[in-house]
C-alpha cells in the first residue's frame, strides 16, 4: 500500500510521544504519592525538562510532513479516503493535537507556564488568607492568557468556545447552555422541595473510622468492582486522581478521613470508574494517541456512573454493606443498610462543590459555567466575581458563602487557567445517565446483578460500547452511536427525581 | 572572566543530563517497588527511550566544543590552568565520562544492550536449571563485548585494566593484586582457625519474625542512624538497593524474610550507609556530575562501615537491642545482647557470596577477581570456569559447591558483562577500615558514642572528610587525602583478626 511507510513512521513517532507522556505521568504520580518533602523543587525541574522534550517531539517537522503525505490537513484531518477507518481516526486525532500544540508560539507557552506557577501559588495564599484582591491580578492574567490561547486556536463566536473545545471537542457554549438551563431549573426546584422534608439520620457517620481499615476496605471494594491489580494500583494522595503510566499500568488514589467514612469509599469508586475506561482500550489502539478518553465529560460519565448510579444505590449496598460492617463492627453493626443508604444520599445545599450531593453538584458546575461565559464575553469584570458568585449561589442553591475562601476561591482551576473545564463535570452526569438508560435495556437485570455484587456484565457492556472506541469518536458522535440520541438532560433528571422522591417522599 | 559563558553553558548541559538520569532513576525505582506485574514490558520501552535521549544529550557536539573551548582534552582533561580548582575537577570528570561514552560506537552499544538482555535471561534460566553449558555461549559473548569495550576505551597492559577503570578509576589489576594477596592468605588462615572453635548459639534466630514488624523496626533504625526522611524513603524490593532521584530525594530499599531477622536489618543499615554518602554532597556541586561517589569501592566503604564496623559491633547493639526486643518481645526477651551479638557475627564458610560473613566475604570476591583476570589474559577458557570455580572455592574457603547454580552461576554480574565490578566490594572493606582508623583518632570516643546511639559525630566526620568531596578526587587520591596513606589491607585485617579472636577466643 502506498502510504504504508509514512503511516508506520507516524505510528512510531506517536508511540515515542506516548512513552514520554507516560514517563511524565510516572514522575507526577510519584510526586503526589511518595516523593519526600524536600524533593519537590528538583522534581519540578525534571518535569519541566521532560515535558519540554515531549512537546518538541510531538510537534516535530517530520510528523508534520508525514501528516501531509497521508493527506491530513487542518481542513481534512482524517487524511486520504483510501485509508482504513481506524487510520483515518488516528490521523484526525493526531492532526488535531498537533495543530493545537503547533499554533501556540514557544515563547507564549513558556510565559504562560511561568505565570501559571505564580498564579497557583498566589491562589493558595489568597484562599488561606481569604484575600480575593491579592489573587485578582493573577486571575486577570490567566483570563488574558486563555483568551489569547483561544485566539491562536481559533473559534467561531466567542473565545470561550475555543477553550471548551479542548475538554469537549465539538461542543460550544450555546450547545451546553441548551441542556444546562432545564437542568438548573429542575434541580433548583427539587432542592427546594427536599429542604422541606425530614433530614435522614447521619449521626452514625460521626465516629472515628480507623484510616488503615478504611484503606483495606477500599482495596477490597476496588477488587470487587473488578479492578485488575496486575494492571494497576491504589495508593493515597491529598486529592484523589487516576493516571495512566502505561496500557497495563493504571493507578488510582484515594484519601481517608477519620470522621468521613463515605469520602474515601466514594473517591475509590469514582476513580475506579475512570480506571476501567483507561484499562478498557482495545489492542488495536494500544499505546497510541487513540488510547484515551473521548473527552473530559465522557471520562466523568464513567466515574460518576460507578460512584453515583451504581455506588450510591441501595442495591449496591445490599451487596457491600455486610463486608463494610465486618471491617467496622463496633461502629456499624447497629446500623441497617437502609439507614446507611439514606445517609450517604443526604441532600443539603452546601458551599463547596467537591462535597456536594448528587442533586446540588451540577448546580455548582452550572454556576461556574455561567460566570466563565460572562468573563469571556466581557459582561463580567473579574473584580466583580466575588459578588457575582454570591448572587448566583443564592439564586441556584439558596445559600451564600460568608467568605471568598468558601466561595470564588475554593477551586484550583481558574488559578491555572483551566477555563472551560468545569462544564465537563455536569456533562458527565448527563452522558452517564444516557448511557445507563441504554445499558439497562441491554443488560436487563442490571439492578439485580448489582445487588448480587456481580459487576462483570456491566463492566463488559461499558467496555464493548464505550471504552472500546477510545478517542476515535468525538463525544457527541459517541453518544449518538451508543444511545441513538443527542445530548439531553432528561435521563439524568428522570433518574434524580425518581431516586430522591423515593428517599425523601414526595 | 573569559571562560564564563562556556562554563555556564556546560553546567547547564550537565544539569539537563543529570535531570534525565534522575528521571530514569524514578522509572527504575518504581519498577523495583510498585510497578504492577503487567506493566513491565511498557516500562522497559519507556526506559530504553529515556536512556537513549539521556545518552544523546550527554555526548552532544556542543558539549564537546565547550570542553575544547575550556582547554579540556583527553590528555589534559582538567582544562585551562587559570580555572578554579572546582571547575577543573568538574571538567576532568565531565571529560572522562564524555570520552568513555563517545568512544563506543552507537551500533556497538545497541548490539551490546541487546546481547545483554538475552544473556541475562539465559543466565536466569541456566541458574534455575543448573545448566552452565546453556549459558556458556552468552558468557563468551559478554567477554568478547567487554574485551572490545576495553579496546575502544584503551588500556596499558591488559583489557581487564580498561574494565576496572570504570569502577575504580586509576586502579590496575596488579595494584589490586598487591593488596588482595595478603588479604586472601590471612583471611583463609583465620577462617581455618575459627572452624576449630565452638559455634555460637544461633537457635533463637530460627523463629518467625513478623515481616511488617521487621519493616517498622527498620524504619526506626534508619531514623536513629540519622536518615533524614524529608530527603528520602525506605521501601521494599526483591534486592535491596539505594538510588538517587534528586539531591534531596535518596531512596533505599530493604527486604524482610520471616526466618532471617538479621537479613533485613543489615540490608537497611548497609543501604543507609550508601544513602548518607549520596545525601552528603555539598551545595557547591549540587545537581552536577561531581555529586556522585568517587568510585564503586569508596561507595561500598561507606555502606560496609555502617553495616559491619558499626552495625555488627557490640556497642551498637547495646544501644539498639532493647528497642529490637520491644518489637519482638515474645521472640527475643529471653535473649541477651551478647548472645545476639555473637549470633549475628557467626563465621562459617558458605557457598553464596551475598550470605557470607565478614571473614569469608572478601574471599568470595578475590576468587571472582582471580577468575576474571585469568579470563581476560586468556589463561582460562570460559568453558573451564565451573571446575576452576570449584578448585578455588576449595583452596580459599575449604568447601565446594555441589551444583553450578550454587557456584559459578550465583551472581548476575557476568551475565550482563559487568567484569571488573566485583573487586570494588572487597576494596570497600579495605578503604572503610583505613577511613575508620583515621575517624577513631579524630573522634576519640567513637565506640562510646555508638553505645549511646549517638551517631551524629560519626556522620559529621564522614561527611566532612569523604562525602564533601563528591567525585572530585579519584579513589586513591581521596584515600591519601583523608588518611595520608596508600591502599593497604592492614587496617581491615587488624580489625577482623582482633574482633573475631575476641568472639571465638584464640
Amino acid at each position: 500500500m502506498e502510504f504504508q511507510g509514512a503511516l508506520e513512521r507516524l505510528h512510531a513517532i506517536d508511540k515515542e510521544c506516548r512513552h514520554l507522556e507516560r514517563a511524565v505521568a510516572v514522575l507526577q504520580w510519584d510526586m503526589e504519592t511518595f516523593l519526600p518533602e524536600k524533593g519537590v523543587e528538583e522534581r519540578a525541574e525534571q518535569l519541566a525538562l521532560l515535558e519540554g522534550i515531549a512537546h518538541e517531539r510531538s510537534i516535530s517537522t517530520e510528523a508534520g510532513r508525514l501528516l501531509l503525505e497521508l493527506g491530513s490537513t487542518h481542513e481534512n484531518p482524517q487524511g486520504d479516503e483510501k485509508l482504513p477507518a481506524l487510520e483515518r481516526d488516528f490521523l484526525k486525532v493526531f492532526r488535531r493535537v498537533y495543530d493545537k500544540k503547533l499554533k501556540l508560539p514557544v515563547d507564549f507557552v513558556s510565559a504562560q507556564a511561568k505565570a501559571e506557577g505564580l498564579s497557583q501559588a498566589a491562589w493558595v495564599a489568597a484562599r488561606r488568607d481569604n484575600n480575593f484582591s491579592a489573587f485578582l491580578p493573577h486571575l486577570v492574567k490567566m483570563i488574558d492568557f486563555s483568551r489569547q490561547r483561544a485566539i491562536y486556536w481559533g473559534f467561531v463566536d466567542n473565545p470561550y468556545d475555543g477553550l471548551l473545545d479542548i475538554y469537549e471537542p465539538g461542543m460550544s457554549a450555546s450547545d451546553i447552555d441548551a441542556v444546562f438551563t432545564p437542568l438548573r431549573e429542575r434541580l433548583s426546584s427539587l432542592l427546594k422541595k427536599i429542604a422541606g422534608q425530614k433530614r435522614p439520620d447521619c449521626s452514625f457517620l460521626d465516629q472515628d473510622f480507623d484510616m488503615e481499615t478504611q484503606a483495606r476496605f477500599s482495596l477490597e471494594l476496588m477488587k470487587k468492582l473488578g479492578f485488575d491489580s496486575s494492571r494497576g494500583r491504589l495508593d493515597v494522595s491529598a486529592h484523589p486522581f487516576t493516571t495512566t503510566l502505561g496500557p497495563d499500568d493504571v493507578r488510582i488514589t484515594s484519601r481517608y478521613l477519620p470522621r468521613q467514612l463515605q469520602s474515601g469509599i466514594f473517591a475509590t469508586i469514582h476513580e475506579s470508574g475512570h480506571a476501567f475506561y483507561e484499562m478498557g482500550f482495545p489492542q488495536s489502539i494500544r499505546g497510541s494517541i487513540l488510547a484515551d478518553g473521548a473527552s473530559m465529560g465522557i471520562h466523568e460519565s464513567q466515574s460518576r456512573l460507578w460512584e453515583n448510579v451504581i455506588g450510591r444505590s441501595l442495591s449496591f449496598w445490599k451487596a457491600m454493606f455486610p463486608s463494610l460492617v465486618e471491617y467496622f463492627p463496633d461502629e456499624l453493626s447497629k446500623t441497617g443498610v437502609e439507614i446507611f443508604y439514606r445517609a450517604i444520599n443526604l441532600v443539603e445545599p452546601s458551599l463547596i462543590r467537591i462535597e456536594a450531593d448528587e442533586v446540588s453538584y451540577s448546580l455548582h458546575v452550572i454556576l461556574r459555567f455561567c460566570l466563565e461565559r460572562e468573563l469571556f464575553s466581557g459582561v463580567l469584570d473579574p473584580a466583580e466575581l466575588p459578588s457575582a458568585w454570591r448572587k448566583k449561589m443564592k439564586e441556584f442553591l439558596g445559600i451564600e458563602p460568608e467568605t471568598d475562601a468558601q466561595g470564588v476561591l475554593q477551586d484550583v482551576h481558574w488559578s491555572i487557567g483551566s477555563f472551560g473545564y468545569f462544564p465537563s463535570y455536569a456533562l458527565g452526569n448527563l452522558y452517564g445517565l444516557q448511557f445507563w438508560e441504554k445499558l439497562v435495556k441491554d443488560v436487563s437485570d442490571a439492578d439485580e446483578l448489582i445487588s448480587q455484587g456481580n459487576f462483570a456484565p456491566i463492566r463488559s457492556w461499558l467496555n464493548d460500547n464505550i471504552h472500546s472506541w477510545g478517542r476515535r469518536l468525538d463525544p457527541q458522535d459517541l453518544l449518538k452511536t451508543v444511545t441513538g440520541s443527542n445530548l439531553s438532560a432528561e435521563p439524568f433528571l428522570g433518574y434524580i427525581e425518581s431516586k430522591f422522591s423515593t428517599i425523601y417522599g414526595s
